[in-house]
């Protein structure tokens, strides 16, 4: 029987920059007494990535440019956090009464571009997302698995809001060692009948099954270890760009 | 420390209409030699339920409406599937070459309607969503519990492509015994900052993990037992309604 298991590592320190996010993996995961082991699956908050990574702004260090004053005019936000915002962004999206959304420069669209003060310290800091999200998998994957000898993968995750649905779930928005999609296309149903559409978004299901032991709020806990995941690709180079899809092959375009 | 299990019922018998699910899932429990627990969260694929509850259609003894055969002419496909895809629909959402997304009766907006061949024997016979997701969860969760003495929720899902994110993930369509959602609005996060948006959609992540052992093609496991899912409200009454945001509310309108 096939049988997942998803570990929370409690007790996880606060980070700050240049914290190296590997060691207090393994020591955390050594104080819950969980082994890491080939195969396993980290599931890692972007906040604290962000974090090592030094990608934590105090907004009274940020000087507004003049499209940020206009934006910020246009949403009645703080200019200085739509700087912030503006420094990650491609194409603004949608820009209306309290509501910024863009598309970022991974091609990733949501709101604010992913600038946060949750889980921040400091009452006018916040995180902006890793300059490179599949950069900072990897990254954390060689490092565990040089420190480990196990040959893990990492996904980042953070938290987003949808279309059409209510409330938020975790998307994968960095990753090293697993393919971020299972492509049933081509493949056959249980009566023979050839599969067209399916190609299954196992990443993104990755990142929202961490956060069931995850969370939000002051329990928080910013990695979880998924264990025996099968029917996974991990041989290979992938980006979780590859989850963002274009305006043109948008199914939904014209819809909202 | 805190450890979710997901398990998939391998063996699962191919679902007729009249079948009693409630009986199958707890024979396939006991070969399998899981425990069905109080706590335990049972996700069910519609597919199975749409079966048991004989929403199977053959397209040949299907006559489509002429609003079918106009929708079928702008968007080329059959009229017979049309016909199906149009008596769950409360409003097109946009009907165009290949493609037809609507807004079923229950608020949900999808690819036809959740109208779908996959793994339904007979190459014109088509599947319809359950005409009530949240009481069909409602009656197997009763039955399971009556049958068992177990307190257990229930979560029907589908499959869902995404506006903006490539590849489909489950979502939650019905459900019973379980909240769908996770509000930390007025939580405080680590660093004691009020969460002024975090309503994490529970139901879903749950969908969504319990696919990674379900899979979509001819290893199809229709059941997945989710075992110690911790700060979820279980007592109320729920519907999976809730998970569909309005028109209004939505903070991604006009963005596609």
């Amino acid at each position: 029987m096939q049988e997942i298991r998803i570990m929370g590592l409690e007790g996880f320190p606060l980070v700050k920059t240049g914290d190296d996010l590997a060691v207090l993996i393994i020591q955390a995961a050594e104080k819950e007494q969980v082994s890491i082991d080939d195969g396993d699956i980290l599931v890692v908050s972007q906040k604290v990535v962000s974090k090592a990574n030094g990608r934590v702004t105090q907004l009274k260090t940020v000087k507004p440019s003049k499209k940020a004053l206009a934006v910020a005019r246009k949403t009645s936000k703080d200019p200085r956090f739509v700087e912030l915002v503006l420094e990650e962004t491609a194409n603004i999206v949608k820009a209306s009464a309290e509501i910024l959304i863009v598309e970022n420069k991974g091609g990733l669209v949501c709101i604010n571009s992913g600038v946060d003060k949750s889980n921040v310290p400091g009452v006018d800091s916040y995180t902006s997302l890793p300059q490179d999200s599949d950069e900072s998998a990897r990254k954390l994957r060689t490092q565990i698995m040089r420190l480990t000898g196990r040959k893990v993968a990492v996904i980042i995750c953070d938290t987003y809001s949808r279309p059409f649905r209510r409330g938020q779930v975790e998307f994968a928005i960095g990753l090293a060692g697993i393919h971020p999609f299972k492509d049933y296309r081509g493949k056959r149903d249980l009566y023979h009948h050839l599969l067209r559409v399916k190609n299954v978004a196992v990443a993104d299901e990755i990142a929202a099954a961490a956060e069931l032991v995850m969370g939000q709020g002051d329990e928080g806990i910013p990695i979880a270890i998924v264990k025996n995941v099968k029917r996974v690709e991990r041989d290979g180079s992938f980006s979780a760009e590859s989850l963002n899809i274009s305006r043109e092959e948008d199914l939904f375009r014209e819809t909202l």
